[in-house]
């Protein structure tokens, strides 16, 4: 990096990223379809329900009216909570925001009580995906109640298909079943390289909490 | 999920529950460290800065004072720039935000000038890891400028080893060098499963612009 360049280095440094533009240029050209995509956020990894807010913030950003339903409460208020719930005065009238009654299903240790739940958060989502007026919804940890059989995945499934065509939706999660992953237009998987909580590390306010 | 459940089914939920719950709360108490985390998020798929960004928020809404330095620049005002630094008026004392001055890098197709500006960029980011007041450091797209060689590595894992010790550091990007995740405390690596891109359909506002 520090070492003085030729003018041929240069050169060259310039055909290549002339070539590189121009295959994006290409790429870009050819992705034409506009509509709303449905967005999902998997595996075991750090990063999947950030990135779900990450999404909501550039959505906002952007003047869309937004739908938040979270399947899973933490111990704690979270960050995002207190971000986009209690800061969020700015945009209060273009966010619909709720968080399940209950709190992780290991600590309710009731089955019944968990799928009512899940099932009233799961009400709330549904009149969401069936709002024109909503562009962007998140259904964060929608795949936890998914595998656990809380909500039904056919229900989700036709939701989805039946919502408006411009509407964006973002579902977060491990253990994203098949068809879901099938109906998405974009799905990444978050993989564990490593984790602070291994090294003994508590769980972080801005970071996890 | 809606066949009846006898009161063993009810009774077997509830131990499972129970030992899931001990085994979260064991894991808990062993994770006792307290202290500022790096998170770098890597690989090709969709949710590396976006996940930067829910994190920023959920920072925010913690009272935390950050900064964000964006090494690369897209083509557009993305939903991110609009909605943290212009929405921003509630939180404008508490986010410094840096984004760097020219395009990517195969637009600009000019090596000498990438360099110039990834160096300028590094510089006002050095200047938050070295600051105690700043408790959340965001780098967006580091890694890139790493990859490419136009920020010494050793400089950027100097300056996040002597940072103050309760502050975060996010890193996203591509090709995160070997170093770096040893350096860093949790690693994500977002894996493509798929990619509306692919498919034919254009970067979307929210979602990834």
């Amino acid at each position: 990096m520090d070492s003085p360049e030729t003018a041929d280095a240069q050169e060259r440094h310039r055909e290549r990223a002339q070539r590189k533009k121009a295959l994006v240029d290409r790429r870009i050209a050819r992705a034409t379809i506009d509509r709303g995509v449905v967005v999902v956020n998997t595996g075991n990894g750090k990063g999947k329900s950030s990135s779900g807010f990450g999404m909501l913030a550039r959505s906002l950003g952007h003047g869309f009216h937004c739908g938040v339903v979270q399947f899973i409460k933490g111990r704690s208020t979270t960050g995002e909570d207190l971000f986009f719930r209690t800061l969020g005065d700015a945009f209060a009238d273009r966010l619909r925001y709720h968080v399940m009654g209950e709190g992780f299903t290991w600590e309710t240790q009731d089955r019944d009580r968990d799928i009512a739940s899940a099932q009233a958060a799961w009400a709330v989502a549904a009149g969401m995906l069936a709002d024109e007026a909503c562009d962007f919804v998140l259904l964060d940890e929608l795949n936890i109640a998914l595998v656990k059989g809380y909500i039904a995945l056919e229900q989700v499934l036709e939701a989805l298909a039946a919502r408006p065509p411009r509407q964006h939706v973002v579902i977060t999660g491990r253990g994203a079943p098949a068809a879901l992953v099938e109906a998405a237009d974009t799905v990444s998987e978050m993989r564990v390289v490593k984790h602070a909580f291994k090294a003994g590390i508590k769980a972080q306010k801005g970071i996890e909490l």
